[in-house]
């Protein structure tokens, strides 16, 4: 699916693959201001330049181009506004103890756009070449890196499907382009920690669904949900599916629990890759790096007690599950993981108690209509507990270059 | 929530509604050549026109503009590309007998755009200005009907998140645009009918999910199912959900099943509109007309022997049902039903016969190695039955404005 080596379409016109050797690279004339670290968000910043590229059935891949920052024009038509064949990837550029700026893994991003561009049937591309020419995007751009303390340059690789048509299928032509921008914090709370509600009346991916594809389909349906959890108090939608109440996915992130043992050891447990939730990059990080502590803690991969035995687990988990654990004073803590976020504590998950007959009455307050909902507190209270701050310090020491594991991280040159 | 009267943002500016008596119109200086009736598909052609307007925070929404047909310029990190809060209507205009444009319970479609935005935390709007702005848009672009038979202009109401950043969450900027096309037939088969693949690994939609409204996110994950039910000789999927094979939709269409009845009479069964399936207006009007019908057939609503007792079911369907009704000679037609094909035949259904060890048994081939598929046939063979095509005959008069029931084909001015 991804070779480099051209092909021919029916006509026997030849096919130009990517082909990072023919980027083309138009700089800015003048270039932007940039705003004081600290004084921006997550993602409205546009910077100076972005890389483009086309596909067109008769003939392949045009040549990339990094080129000034500026609009799409696109026929209203286009597949992408009709049926959102619309995918993308988010990873980040830190500077590492040189200057350089460095990305995290960024292979693993690529391999994963090639499939979620194959699940929506967009045509194909050299991941390769494509990283080729993100990393000199993000080279060109490196001013723009922060180098406050949580702060990077996100990247946002992104597909979409531009067949000008309104005919229901799959788009055979198709516009890959890279945006970066100068990104905070993404949860610029005080406490550090963020507040989940559970959510089981709308559903966020089922088996057979989309939800293990990195596809911008998967996002917008939890907006409407998400401004009901926030109406409670509540910073993000914990999606469960079915009704064992199993948990997929914490707002837009990975969800990770951490459960104390009776013989003095923990479960780090997280949802299986079973098709309902993201493959995530940070996800796969945090168990790589925790089954290495725990093969052999006296190497100190993780910063924990040398004594600490971490079991880890991928099993289907349930907010039930969370609420005996909170009860019984065995949840440590719960995180959140993702490219965006790196590792974020769960200070808090509010559930309708719906199965435990005690909780309810506990809760019943008759001023109240709505179903009572109970909020599953962490011992860990509103920070990360041990787990999740050994992983937060190692992976950020990795993405930012001052540490190495496996050669996961890459300079952008 | 779709009120015209103007509200206030929170910094007290006016909040502009949609106001079709600020519409612009702006005609293009020179006309396309119309291309020849016949000679074109479904969904390609570009008219003259377009209606387009735009929804900002502060300021509301934008005067109403029909100019000539142009591409859409948009920010990258847009966040119909993003995240794709984009949603969609599909209606028809044809010639009435004195030769004047008109549509089909255009209210109906306006209603429905109203709830998918809403669905996708979009800005509202007023559906009556809209579809003010709609009709004066058909009306300009007349010329463009098409008379022959099949044929019709498309139209293509869109609204789409624009807010410029890749922030996950809602768009509070939209542009809302609509653009029509004159279309042939759907499915321009020799048969007339198409065939259905029966698909379960792959799941449309889900209990909790958005299958029940309009949004472009629900088309292209069916686009990779689709490529492999063609690749294996069918026209289009049937989606299928649970271990139950029930059957939400059939490609893009409704799906109904005509059933015999051993005191000769018939079941016209449907899926119910529980959230997995799109509430489709074509749907409701054939069951409206089957319902009317049946309560007093001397009436002759629909063009079928009078003595034939018709029951109308909504309810949950499987394919199992479907492959015994068909086993014992009781299954006298299906049909899928939506704006794009008014009424179509499925002259067969191909489904893994996975329950049913005779099926099996009779199905075995050693050369395969896939599961064997199994065809479900129906007695009306190819084409469609009694049912189905008393629907065509009294769906198309009623959208061409030969015949009228309960005011639902609506002049355009």
């Amino acid at each position: 699916m991804a070779s480099g080596a051209p092909h021919t379409n029916g006509n026997a016109h030849p096919i130009a693959p990517l082909d990072a050797s023919r980027l083309k690279v138009q700089l800015a004339e003048t270039l932007k201001p940039i705003p004081p670290q600290g004084s921006y968000g997550f993602g409205d910043i546009k910077t100076d330049h972005m890389l483009i590229m086309t596909y067109d059935p008769l003939t392949g891949w045009s040549a990339p181009e990094i080129k000034p920052y500026a609009p799409l024009s696109l026929d209203p038509a286009s597949n992408c506004f009709q049926y959102c064949t619309n995918v993308f990837e988010g990873m980040k550029a830190l500077l590492d103890p040189q200057g350089r700026p460095c990305m995290f893994r960024p292979k693993d991003n690529m391999a994963r756009l090639v499939t979620s561009a194959a699940r929506m049937a967009l045509p194909p591309f050299d991941p390769e070449a494509l990283l080729v020419c993100i990393s000199k995007l993000v080279f060109i751009e490196s001013r723009w890196i922060p180098s406050l303390p949580g702060h990077s340059l996100y990247i946002r690789p992104t597909m979409i499907g531009t067949k000008p048509s309104i005919k229901v299928g799959a788009s055979d032509y198709a516009t890959l382009y890279t945006i970066v921008t100068p990104v905070g914090p993404y949860f610029p709370t005080t406490s550090g920690g963020v507040s989940l509600l559970a959510v089981g009346e709308h559903v966020r991916s089922w088996p057979g669904g989309t939800g293990g594809f990195k596809l911008g389909l998967n996002y917008s349906p939890g907006f409407v949900p998400q401004r009901a959890a926030a109406a409670l108090g509540y910073d993000q939608v914990l999606w469960l599916l079915g009704k064992e109440k199993l948990i997929t996915e914490a707002g837009a992130m990975n969800f990770f629990a951490v459960v104390e043992r009776a013989d003095g050891g923990v479960d780090v447990v997280t949802p299986p890759l079973d098709g309902t939730i993201l493959p995530g990059i940070t996800r796969d990080a945090a168990l790589v790096l925790l089954r290495a502590h725990a093969a052999d803690p006296s190497k100190g991969i993780l910063v924990l007690p040398a004594d600490l035995k971490i079991n880890v687990e991928e099993r289907e988990l349930s907010v039930r599950e969370l609420a005996a654990w909170a009860k019984t004073g065995r949840l440590a803590e719960c995180f959140g993981t993702g490219t965006a976020v790196l590792v974020v504590a769960i200070e808090r998950i509010g559930d309708v108690a719906d199965a435990d007959p005690e909780a309810l009455a506990e809760a019943a307050n008759p001023d109240v209509k709505t179903p009572p909902v109970v909020d599953i507190e962490m011992k860990a209270g509103r920070g990360l507990g041990a787990v999740g701050t050994a992983l937060w310090d190692k992976l950020l020491a990795l993405k930012e270059g001052r540490d190495d594991f496996q050669g996961w991280s890459v300079l952008c040159e």
